[in-house]
């Protein structure tokens, strides 16, 4: 089952909980399992240059099951994803993105943040994350 | 002022009230005056196809500060706009899109619905504007 | 469940079947219900600019959920969805793109097909669908 | 003489059961020697992320008549092809793409595989490559 809207919006709301708490203005993303975009919220005084980026780190981290920060590590000079950001019309690879799991251990969706250090961006998309589930997943997810 | 994400929610609130009224499964995207993306919202079971035509429709009504069936009038063969869809990588023009126009007739974003006939995302789109306002807008509206 | 890779396969295998019934070199493409390729095929001498058409119709009838000659009808010049193919990256609009929907009413997928007249990219299209279920679907069908 | 449809479907089927041997879930895809693409096929639970990587690594291949790895070694920072991927819109020079040569020396193609570590996308590109002959060319193979 693809993520629905009421577990979208609550995953925002959870998302929206945390950004406040650490005083930030982010912009949240939720796609579904196929990466098609869900729900999006852009809170007031984000960067306009984070829609963009918290739709595609939602994207990259559906596209690969993991979050984008994982892929990040592994896409330095000299790593060996070095450059798949030139993949999928554009990868976010820093943190920020998570798959949203559920309870069965299914990928259902993921959630991208993007508008403050990648520490909170991260944070953010954790909170996000588990008001759903988890997105600490099985090597490799099963997908709806 | 662009739009804050507190009208927009209630835009979004306002369409998704009405979409269920009329039956119907909706794609709803708000932006801001400068065209960058605000909010959005997929119901379930709304078609993937309307992600991007819904944001593309918000888009397109700021654009030009007008609503976007009123381009596509103008846009048809042999008519002074034809072709203008190949712009600004990429313009719906039929209806759907409506300007969101303040007490004070700024334009502060705009509203794009779709997935299902044109009509119905017109009444949508027409149900998040009033919300907030009005989409009915002088000749040339100030932008915030 | 998206479509399996086993159930694309028979898909193709059917497809196939018929284009060589009726002479013909197509292109032959599978999506998942999220619009994501599952499954290509471009049989000796097709046309190497079927390859995008192919894919662009299976895509273009899962994000719709209809025959893409449907959308066609309503996107000619003066009516409703005029230009709506400026959406999505690129949609096609004439026939040979069928959504697959299996014996629950559920739209697992979509096929599309091009490398000959639309009449034989739609009849293609139709053998390919019918190997796992039917294209005929309720008015708004749900999406795995 | 570009790879016939049959022969990219007997790489495919030897990629297959190499991905299977390892216990992957893998995206393969072949492209003839003009880089269009030939055939495709989604494992079931291979990411959707690995779909553009697996054809973009099979058209790096063919695009330049070498492994992708061989490409992504000159384009680390401070190398003589640093930046190469923003060409040909979009290339991975990441392990994963082998050219497909067949036994008089002329690339007939390529393969490109993307779906777990680089070093297992290397091992299923090898064995569907060599399903056809090799992938170790001559300097600058002909092109059919």
């Amino acid at each position: 089952m693809h993520i629905t809207i009421e577990n979208a919006a609550k995953a925002i709301e959870e998302a929206i909980r945390k950004a406040r708490e650490i005083d930030t203005f982010m912009c949240i993303a939720i796609v579904d399992s196929g990466a098609d975009l869900k729900a999006f919220h852009r809170m007031d005084d984000a960067w306009v240059g984070s829609i963009d980026i918290a739709i595609k780190k939602a994207k990259t981290a559906v596209f690969f099951g993991m979050p984008t920060g994982e892929i990040g590590k592994l896409s330095q000079p000299g790593k060996p994803l070095y450059g798949i950001e030139h993949s999928n019309q554009g990868l976010i690879t820093f943190p920020g993105g998570l798959p949203i799991v559920d309870k069965d251990g299914v990928m259902i969706g993921a959630i991208g943040v993007s508008g403050s250090s990648v520490e909170n961006d991260h944070a953010v998309a954790t909170a996000g994350a588990q008001a759903l589930g988890t997105w600490e997943l099985p090597a490799h997810p099963w997908r709806t």
